[in-house]
C-alpha cells in the first residue's frame, strides 16, 4: 500500500469558475506536510452521477485515503452523500449519532438567538443522512457533520466545503491518521531563484544534478518575461528526520548554484533579490 | 454532442500545495462565460503514466473539448505531450512547423541579448517534439507551442502552465472555437446575499425558486460563522440573448428575496452591506 491520496472537490462554483479551489490547494499543502503524496485532483459538479464516478474510479485506483471536500448541507444541491451511497452501493438512512449532532447544534443555535425550538425539517434531518455503514465526523465549526468509511483497504473521508468547517475537521479528526498512515516520512522542500539563464539551458542542469542526488526533486518554474528569464527552482525530498534530508537538500542546492553560475546565470536564495 | 469541455491540469506543484490552481479557475470561468460547460477538472503529476490515464479517460467521456494545461517545456518533467501521445496511441515525432516557431524565438532572445547563436539543444528540440497527427499552436508570449489534435468528436489542446502563455494562447486561438461551439448560448450570473436565515431555512425556498423558474440555477454559499449566518445566494442562466436571461435572472431574484423577508431574513444586493 502506496502512502497516498485522492481530493475529489464537489462544486459547481469551481466549475463556473467563480470559486478558486483553496481547499484542494491547502489539503494538498497539509497531506504532503505530514508525508501523504496526493496523486490526484478531480472537481466535479454538484450532480449524483458525477459524484459517483468520481468516487468509483478513485477508489479503483486503491489510494490509501480519498477525502471529498463539498456538498454535505441542506440544500438540493448538496449531493456528496447521494453521490458516495451510489458508488459504494450502500443505502442511505438516517444516521442516529449525527442526526444527535445536528439537533446539539440547532438547540445551541436556538438559545444563543433565544428563539423557540429550531425545527427539524427535512433539509435538517437531510445531513444526517449517510450512507449505511459510514461513521458521522463531528463538525465543530459548522452544521453537516463528515463521514468516514472504510471501504477495502481504503478510508474514504467527506468533509464540507466550507473551509473553516473543513479545515478544523481536516486538523482534529483527519490528520492524526495520515501522520500515522506516514510513518514519520516528512517533506522538506527548499527555493532558489536564478536571472539571466534560459529555462532551457537549465534543464541538462537539474538533470545532472537529480542524478547526483537521488531522493531530491528539482522542479524549475519560469516566472519571468520571455526575453528577461527569472526562474524559480524548487528543491524537495520526502524522508525521514533521521535520513537528514535539510543536509541532502543543501548539498543539491550548492551543485545547482555552481552549475548555473558556470553558465554565466545569478542565483539568488531570496526571490526578492531577483524579482 | 454537447458543449462541454474537461480541463487536466498537469504539476506535482499544484499536487503537494505549492501553487495555486488558478489555471483551472482561469479557463472555467472564460469557458463558461463563452457557453461551454466545464464538466470536470483533474489535476495529475508530472509522470507520462498518470497525464495518459487522465487523457484517456476524459477522451472516453466524449466531451466536445479537452484542454490540458502545463507540462510542455524543455526540462525532463516536462511530460504532457509524452502522456498525450500515450493516451492517443501516437509517436511522437519532430514537427517542422513547430521547429520553426522554436527556432525564431531564440533568434529573436540571441538578437535581443547581443549573444551568438542560442544552439537547438535536445532540451529546445524536446519542444518540438509532439505527437504525430497534431497541429502546433503559436505561443506568442513564451517559448513551447501548444497543439491541437482532432480525436474523434473532441478536439483536444494542450497549453503551457505560465499563466500569461496559456492566456494568450487561449484567446487568440481556443475562445473563438468555444464560442462557435456554444453557438450563441451565454452565461449570466448575479448574486444576492442574505443575513438572518440559516441556509436550512432557506433550503426550501430556493426549491420553490427553481421549480418557478425554469432555466435559472440558484446556488447558496454560506459565507458567515455558525450562529450569525451570511449567505450568498448565486443566480445563473446559459441562454441566447434572444431569450431575455436578464428577465428571467430577475425574476428568480424578486421571488426568493419576497420569501426570505417573509422568513425574518435580510436580503442585500451587495456582499459589503451585508458583512
Amino acid at each position: 500500500m502506496t502512502q497516498n491520496m485522492e481530493i475529489i472537490c464537489v462544486g459547481n462554483e469551481l466549475l463556473i469558475g467563480k470559486t478558486l479551489n483553496t481547499n484542494a490547494q491547502w489539503l494538498s499543502k497539509r497531506a504532503t506536510a505530514v508525508g501523504i503524496a496526493v496523486k490526484r485532483v478531480t472537481v466535479v459538479a454538484d450532480e449524483v452521477e458525477e459524484i459517483a464516478s468520481a468516487v468509483r474510479e478513485a477508489l479503483q485506483r486503491k489510494p490509501q485515503f480519498v477525502i471529498t471536500t463539498g456538498g454535505l448541507g441542506p440544500t438540493f444541491d448538496d449531493k456528496t452523500l447521494e453521490g458516495i451511497a451510489k458508488a459504494l452501493n450502500r443505502k442511505l438512512e438516517v444516521n442516529a449519532k449525527a442526526l444527535q449532532m445536528i439537533k446539539k447544534k440547532y438547540e445551541t443555535y436556538a438559545r444563543e438567538k433565544r428563539v423557540e425550538k429550531v425545527e427539524l425539517t427535512q433539509s435538517r434531518i437531510k445531513m444526517a443522512t449517510i450512507p449505511e455503514r459510514t461513521e458521522p465526523v463531528s463538525n465543530r465549526v459548522g452544521t453537516a457533520p463528515g463521514i468516514r468509511a472504510n471501504v477495502d483497504e481504503t478510508i474514504l473521508i467527506a468533509l464540507p466545503g466550507v473551509p473553516s468547517e473543513m479545515e478544523a475537521i481536516f486538523e482534529e479528526t483527519i490528520a492524526p491518521l495520515l501522520k500515522q498512515a506516514s510513518g514519520g516520512n516528512v517533506f522538506h522542500e527548499k527555493s532558489i531563484y536564478a536571472d539571466n539563464i534560459m529555462e532551457s539551458t537549465l534543464a541538462p542542469l537539474i538533470d545532472k544534478v537529480m542524478h547526483d542526488n537521488p531522493g531530491v526533486y528539482v522542479k524549475s518554474h519560469p516566472k519571468g518575461e520571455e526575453n528577461k528569464p527569472h526562474i524559480e527552482i524548487h528543491f524537495s525530498i520526502k524522508a525521514k528526520d533521521t535520513e537528514k534530508p535539510e543536509e541532502k537538500l543543501q548539498k543539491a542546492i550548492i551543485q545547482l548554484s555552481s552549475l548555473i553560475k558556470k553558465s554565466n546565470g545569478k542565483v539568488f536564495s531570496d526571490k526578492r533579490v531577483g524579482a
